[in-house]
């Protein structure tokens, strides 16, 4: 055997604990959209699918989701160490490793996320609505702030991908006295 | 003479950098009071001032504005080299080194920041929508959002001497068996 | 009952894991030392100790090991969910969430601690060879990063603490054209 | 005239920066293989420097890099204000800013990546000794910290192509039981 664990078990494993915690990859993308619909007009739905997918194929995406729903499942389930399961089962304002993780997508795709995430996290928009609702019995004190890194990291590569559009339509641009 | 620069050098640099800069610590205080008021009724502009004033006597944060309003400056001279001139000038939105300087800045106060900077930098409340105002003539490309960043950190600060508040109010809360 | 931990009781239980997991503050203390010595003649044990101690009394820190300490205890009992116990029972060079979280405690002292923290963590001084000795059948893959961490925090606190004396010994330093 | 800069521009600019300021390509590569030899038996300069390429493609490194250049060239030409001025041009350990925007560059590649970085910037390998001689009339406080973490993300790179080609050996490594 392999002293690693391949890259396909780690995408399949990622894959499965969103499908397992009730977040779709539509309403993944659904958050994206919202995040980028005003800057590009007739951006689709499945457009902004196919970018959080390939977000979800980055091992650090995956590592970071895979850490956070444990935590979450194993807090659900009062099985962690106290103060801790007690600190992560009521989603304790002070807590921050949520967020630190959430920073460690978001930094794969560049900072412009940064207030992307923050911006999403704080209107709870579609499924981060629901992830925090605190009476469903489930915890989901990492889930909805890796969805909504995820969401924004999708929002950053639609709109690196916008601005290579973009450069192809405007071939001028590129002054001479700058790239001599 | 030393071979460094003091402190207060650097601290008495930073304020007035940012009142050069047309930014009052009120102003900065407002928006953190925007951030807190609804987790803390009655939060006081002066208490917010304060936690504002405690945020600028860090030199991590000092190092952060004087930098980037530096840039802004430069930008502003139109003495930077190309591309770099072009893109702090028109506040490129794929730049992402304001956003890094900001992060520094909310670091400090540990990661629960991050979601207040990234809302606030979005709604553009208070100050940040003057400071966004490309009709001036100014290049603010970094002041917007260390300005956030401040405001954000010290809403971080003001909701750990919140919880301290009411830790001494709820003394029996901690149970003697997490704690033996 | 409050609705949250106690500050008292999670610094309590931050010590408790460190002593459980077999780490003593005076070897955190020796690997500061070890940072800061060529830098400061005469740096004594006892002061770095100070040092680590005023690091671990913060909120973030806290969060940081307590969660690190649990995911290691969780792999060595063999409960985690796979593939995640795999990475993190043979510290998966691949894995970062180590880091991550270590980064969560260096970036409250300021970005000057990164290096340090990669130095000690590179070179495995003292407690740290211990830590990473994959034959004992302890799984420590958070635990080397977050102590290597708090010594970097320390040692970054050791160097401000160090400025601040030499500003008081240097009290003409301040250009007054500077500060005007 | 399109309203931003051309990638191709941003990138030419980037490497014009490095050679303008007396850094090869091939000696960044170097920093690159010193840091994975151990892990890679028979990693040739060749695919070092090729990695170092793809890394210097990435705009986040580009616009770390062409910012804090600028700043060394306007501290050596001493138009900066003080107190910035004094604190660029004598490197001043407390500054910090220079550890920021490496970690930005760092970040784009995962977590994985710290360590190299503190390690090689610490203990000032091939030509991070020479940016680091003070004695040059040159100031590079920004130049080594950024040459030390693109040569670090070109080892998380090197690494993660690497476990690739491991991954392509195994084939049967993936364990159905947690793929299913």
């Amino acid at each position: 055997m392999a002293p690693f664990v391949h890259s396909q078990a780690l995408h399949a494993a990622t894959l499965r604990a969103l499908a397992e915690r009730g977040v779709s990859l539509d309403e993944i993308a659904e958050l994206a959209r919202f995040l980028q619909a005003s800057y590009i007009p007739g951006l689709s739905l499945e457009e902004c699918r196919h970018h959080v997918e390939r977000v979800l194929e980055k091992r650090e995406v995956q590592n970071a989701i895979l850490t956070g729903v444990e935590l979450d499942k194993l807090a659900e389930r009062q099985v962690l160490s106290q103060p801790l399961q007690g600190i992560i089962e009521s989603d304790e304002s002070l807590y921050g490793i949520d967020e630190i993780l959430a920073l460690s997508i978001l930094n794969i795709y560049g900072s412009i996320g940064y207030t992307n995430y923050g911006y999403i996290d704080k209107v709870k928009h579609g499924i981060l609505q629901h992830l925090n609702d605190k009476n469903t019995g489930q915890v989901h004190t990492f889930l909805d702030d890796l969805v909504a890194a995820v969401a924004a990291a999708a929002a950053s590569r639609i709109a690196h991908h916008h601005r290579a559009r973009q450069e192809a339509a405007y071939p001028d641009a590129n002054p001479p006295a700058w790239d001599e």
